[in-house]
């Protein structure tokens, strides 16, 4: 058999599968290498501190619900439509990951609760996706130009409004019935509030 | 000296000033009735349980916002101003109250969170308020009559809108800067939405 090269990716699907397993108090890096069939110390030369490698994995997390965005924020089609699609998307990425492995989602909620420098910087990679839907919505004539300020104020008030249907803080009452229709009635709300 | 009746808010006043001083953990009927100068058991009569006392004392709490409120739902004028009024007086009222003594603040917050029926009762007064303005605003012409559903549904999207700026969960980032100005970019964006 011969052996896979050991990347920072490879590392990093182990060390989620060790937190689902062991969940964060018992997780060590130990338990990652041991899953990869190398010593500790091959990964510590890619992640060089427990740290640096939890808040990688954290950043990793985050950055699949980005990732599954980007396609909506820069694709083409109207702008209207794809920011419809956009907080629909987001919505649903979020409502997955709570619900398909909710001690998962408990893991990364206490690690997001603690790097809040990679947290920051996923948000902003949210807004900035949102910025751009709302630049071609202008430039369509679509969106009215002289609301709130520019496109990141705008696409930050469009984050904040919908902060029930994507903040974790929210994901017990997610599955509540009546939750589609919330948000259905906030996105006309603010679909309404940009027009021009 | 001639003791003055026993009255429930007499009663609540000094559990409110029991769980200011003692906190939540070592707070008991005992300590309420001594801060009153009578016995447990006249506390008692008034409420049957420590739970009951606890729920009432929060009812209170979250009353004491709603009725500082209610002068702009119900008031005259016309019904944009006083929707902008009233968020702002909503969001006023949960900063203080998290600002001017977080202990306390922080006690109500986990007693709300065992209490959730008084916390729906509590969002039900709230959102009815807003309702009546939605109202007003739709008789005056001002807001869309077709939007969203009914005043009780757009008062629901509103609310839901606006989250970041009164759910105490939020209370954390109250006091970032940028704060007021993101609130006023939530609420053009709301405001806009509505208008007929």
């Amino acid at each position: 058999m011969v052996a896979e090269a050991l990347t920072p990716e490879r590392i990093l699907e182990a060390t989620e599968d060790v937190l689902r397993r062991y969940g964060l108090g018992k997780a060590t890096v130990v338990d990652v290498a041991r899953a990869l069939g190398v010593s500790h110390g091959s990964v510590y030369r890619h992640f060089r501190t427990k740290a640096a490698l939890r808040e990688a994995v954290t950043q990793r997390w985050l950055d699949r619900t980005s990732e599954r965005l980007a396609p909506v924020a820069d694709g083409s089609g109207p702008a209207e439509d794809r920011l419809d699609r956009w907080l629909k998307g987001l919505f649903e990425a979020k409502r997955h990951k709570a619900g398909d492995d909710p001690e998962l989602f408990a893991t990364y909620s206490v690690l997001t609760g603690d790097l809040s420098a990679v947290v920051e910087r996923h948000i902003g990679d949210l807004v900035g996706q949102l910025a751009r839907i709302i630049e071609d919505g202008r430039r369509e004539g679509v969106f009215a130009k002289e609301l709130i300020g520019g496109n990141a104020d705008t696409a930050r008030a469009i984050f904040h409004a919908t902060a029930r249907f994507h903040d974790p803080a929210y994901a017990a009452e997610w599955s509540r019935p009546g939750t589609d229709e919330d948000f259905t009635a906030v996105r006309t709300l603010i679909l309404r509030g940009l027009r021009s």
